[in-house]
């Protein structure tokens, strides 16, 4: 074991493992970023602008960069290099996601700097929105093939389907796990699980490997979105750009919530009606919120199911041979845990 | 030649033709309503609701004819019948972009009924476009192959590309033809194009004849479009299920006032700059705005131009034999010149 694995589980370790990732595959990032930036020219002007504020803006590069690993961790010496094409897509449809996600929560950030909603309007995000994700097809078009094509269409099937199940049950403090699993696998969990398995179908590797990668993604996903709605109710103001409490805000109901909620006294209870049906928030509620969160142990519990997830993502790479990449998927998974610590 | 060739160029014959193409094409059109409602399916009940809303709503379902069309008139006997699975792709990316459309216009009608934006609000119908779109990939990837893969991803890019060019040259009345080409290629008759186009790939016809076709359904939209603009400054009050007006009370800046402000002199020219580029109306102004195309013969220019792209298209059709196939789209392109007759 390395020296890498001890410093698992303290603080900030997530981000050092992220960067680690980036020094791994850093040749293949940079064909990813020149391939990203080529395809964002277009004819109309305002499409490069736009688009090029939200995915040059310092995005972390997490679903390609899966890509890639997953692919540098399968490949033999004969292998096309296709995965760069597909990588570049994976990142196109997260953009359009994030386009469409800001009109639709009306943020007003994204990233440190102002949302492209807020500086170029719903109507313009809307379309680049779909400009962005008719290139990410085009790319798998070149790049891709069939079976590619397949994996990612469903992906963005269960994308749409997932967001428009967040919607719907907006505000609703009585939806279950289940609803809310879901929503994030939906929103994040399936395009982590199809970045890593397109990244190992562009080499020769066996379907039970493919699979193996699919299930590590998407579980590392379901682990990490849990983290990121945990982190809203972490005591720190901020966190790796995130704001605490910008979920209570907006009203949305995570999984802190919904413990939160199931356990509250009948005051308690009004008092989550009140700032989350009703988004009837004064200055003082998101502490009160933090409050009851703490008091019946719900990022504990948040944290209790992000961990099992983890440890699913893990124990599916177990099929595979140490390696350097499997080394810091697998820190990448622990480090993601301790996020809010 | 038949009687259906000597109904040309009389009112109301579009329809009439649709209907005949309907008949010609019923049991393909069977085929792919049943596939449409099959893959209108969702575990999220509000996403087939919506989506059914709108595809269900009675369209003309003028793309996918054009598919079964040229699919029809190319084959052989030993085609596999893939182009049904495609020609409900090409429906699919149809609906949203309308679904997209109507939240950017802000529209309030579609069909004859509320649109979904109306009934549901703009974030649902953000999300139900995009599911929708992300169906048609799902139905490339099963029916189609790379090739058609291609094509209808290039499609995508140039319709969004063209919509945003629309939204960017909103209200400026100084756009010129160039412009207003691009974008109702954008708009229309890229997927005109590419219907046809993916159903003569689903045959083994030449490479030639599949370019004439893409040629036939791109020039054929063009005119359509221009028609469909031209219909907005006629003099009936409903012609398709469209109101006349509805482009002037938005704003939008079509052929024939593009034309009108060119022709204008200062005193109409502030007319323009008052009514669209401020949308500063009042009742009698949709009146006025109509008697100044009229003066200055904006409608029968827009018509000249129609025609032109109408003439490309029917030649495009030179190459084939004479078929009921070929009769009909050629009585269509005719026919549709004189929709707003």
């Amino acid at each position: 074991m390395s020296q890498v694995v001890q410093l698992n589980n303290t603080r900030k370790d997530f981000i050092f493992y992220i960067r680690q990732l980036h020094k791994l595959c850093e040749k293949d990032l940079s064909l990813i970023n020149s391939l990203i930036i080529d395809k964002l020219d277009s004819d109309v002007p305002l499409v490069q602008e736009i688009a090029s504020h939200l995915i040059l803006s310092g995005g972390k590069r997490l679903r390609p960069l899966l890509t890639s690993c997953c692919f540098q961790m399968c490949k033999d010496n004969n292998n096309e290099r296709k995965h760069i094409g597909l990588a570049a897509a994976v990142e196109f449809i997260h953009a359009a996601t994030l386009l469409h996600d800001d009109v639709i929560d009306k943020s007003k950030n994204r990233r440190g700097s102002l949302s492209a909603n807020e500086v170029w309007g719903n109507n313009t995000s809307v379309l680049v929105g779909d400009f962005l994700f008719s290139r990410a097809f085009q790319l798998m078009a070149k790049y891709g093939n069939i079976s590619v094509l397949k994996i990612l269409s469903d992906t963005s099937v269960v994308i749409s389907e997932g967001e428009i199940l967040e919607i719907q049950n907006d505000k609703d403090l009585t939806i279950n796990e289940d609803i809310y699993f879901k929503v994030i696998n939906g929103k994040t969990a399936s395009l982590f699980g199809a970045s890593c398995q397109v990244g190992a179908m562009c080499t020769k590797i066996n379907q039970e490997k493919i699979n193996a990668l699919k299930s590590f993604g998407t579980n590392f996903g379901m682990s990490f979105q849990l983290i990121d709605d945990a982190i809203d109710y972490s005591s720190s103001t901020t966190m790796l750009g995130k704001n605490v409490g910008d979920d209570f805000r907006e009203g949305k109901v995570t999984l802190p919530i919904i413990l939160a909620y199931l356990r509250s006294n009948d005051y308690e209870k009004e008092f989550w009606k009140k700032t989350i049906r009703h988004l009837d928030q004064n200055k003082d509620d998101l502490s009160k919120a933090i409050e009851i969160v703490n008091k019946y142990k719900c990022i504990e519990d948040t944290i209790e199911r992000a961990k099992h997830f983890a440890n699913v993502a893990k124990d599916s790479l177990g099929i595979f041979n140490e390696s350097e990449y499997k080394e810091i998927l697998t820190n990448l998974v622990n480090t993601g845990l301790t996020r809010l610590n």
